[in-house]
């Protein structure tokens, strides 16, 4: 088990329970997921992060499985597990279907391929692009 | 200028300026960006890294412009100068208006430093997203 | 388990051994753990890692738990599963409370999230930060 | 210029304004950094970002000029040109000396030099991390 | 089990099966390794994945131990655990020594460290290498 | 000019011009180039860079080149705008021929992308690999 450990809802503060109660309510879950538990380690971070994720991934110009898209995007860039654990599974619950997966990992994998490219052949800016 | 330099359309070989006429035909566009002349040093990468990039970014199960934003993430989160150059007029020219690039970014950053609080925390993958 | 395998006490050489004995003296810990176990495969990276990390990790203009913090800061960065294991342990022997890892995690976050909205935004750097 | 390009004062909506002059006063600077004006594209951004940066990077159990340090071991590993720009600066009128500088880049090297060996060696964590 | 879960060559549409078949021919083995059988999922990505990776690993100006070199320090560098669990195989069975291992570590190590340092510095490009 | 700034020859402390020295010797070169002048502001930290560059980077059991080969890889996947520079003079300056530094450049695509999908795909490690 990590230090510090995750905090579960019964040893919740007023203020960390609050915040487990929004989101359930506004997943219609049951449970909070080990992301939530560990940064309720610091109360404010729980409150502020969030409030962030809840307004920035609500659907706007662009649609609630869109934005899951670019979150995988950056995740799988990033090799973060438990990013690509959590987000593959709310992209799935927001509509993702095979078929945009397999597309949304072709993209990444050419995208990462051809920056390294990019960056590695110390290509210069087209004054087109400034 | 770095070493190899870029192809100019009139010092490349036969091969090379068939991918470039390909590559303008399908684009619609007259001239030829940095990344394809710097990859023409190497002829067979240029043409397997214009046959992955046609194939993959054209509309498939994901719109042509969703593609774009799949490929922005990545390069913002690499950091990738010459590619967030290059794919934010492409994505514009694909249909990417103010608003959704604002939201583009927004989710970025915000997976950017979700990812860092998952790993940083050392958070432990749910049993029920495994 | 990996290829090549941990190198143990037992079966370390003499120059190996040196370097152990001196790990352990130093942190005062009866043990050596998994990172220099691997990098004992090359005796020579051994002994240049463990100097450069005793040298540059020790108290100087930056105390021993700054600079901890610094080196968590790259590793949840980095995604480093081993490195956030080793140094959050080493972190809070050197006198990290909760309270400064949950500040800690909340400035990795908040650079992370903005670092990726400077490069995506392809901001140009101002004349006053020249 | 990039594409959208960074939104002067004089330009500004009375929401990008009002955001600008908080800035300023907590700064105590009399001009708007190209971060900011970039940003003020998304307005909602603008607002989101600078209270959680105002938030987080205010002094509280880590004091200002340690979590500037925190903040360039991240753009660092990132490699962000613009943010290593800036904050170096705010590092420096925070009180980071030239001492407290070189020490953050010798830590900074180290762990990333470390992390890739941790994670290059396929090192197992050891149990007394876990 | 991760979803999608593997394609096992049993339950393997013929199109995937001739895919798998060509692996197990090219590379003298009896079994499909995880990272295909996920690819397979996307047909199009596996038979695309497959044949840059036969052509690109191959023998050419550079040896094959030399290019399994090359990839191993790309994906230390990303911190990928898969592809250092897989590829660390394939080196060694392409001859990659206990030596040229431990050197391999040293400069991936090394190269990571002066990265961090050359951008944390905010080291300006010398004409000379323009 | 960044701050802090480069320190020259002519200013420099006599425990730097030893190791500017040592540098142009070894590399019989007349001239210093940023990345040690930059350094040079903690002399510490240039000798001890000076040393480890000087002894991992000399032949061993891999030679000169390859060993360059292997920095490169890591600094394209960095996307370090410097050490790209200046590394691809001294892979040259080693041997690197253009064919060499295409098929380079087609690995550290290739892993980079099979590096995203095999993080992505959330692939599990084969029992074989193990």
């Amino acid at each position: 088990m990590p230090t510090p450990g995750p905090i579960e809802y019964a040893n919740a503060s007023p203020q960390v329970k609050a915040v487990y109660d929004e989101i359930m309510t506004t997943r219609k879950v049951d449970w909070i997921n080990n992301f939530w538990k560990m940064l309720a380690n610091d109360p404010e971070a729980l409150e502020r992060t969030w409030r962030n994720t809840r307004d920035i991934m609500a659907p706007g110009t662009l649609d609630a499985v869109t934005k899951e898209l670019i979150y995988l995007a950056v995740s799988a860039t990033n090799g973060c597990e438990y990013c690509l654990a959590s987000h593959t599974t709310s992209a799935r619950k927001k509509g993702m279907t095979d078929g945009m997966h397999g597309e949304l990992m072709a993209v990444i994998a050419l995208a990462n391929g051809n920056n390294a490219l990019a960056s590695g052949y110390r290509t210069v800016v087209d004054e087109a692009f400034k």
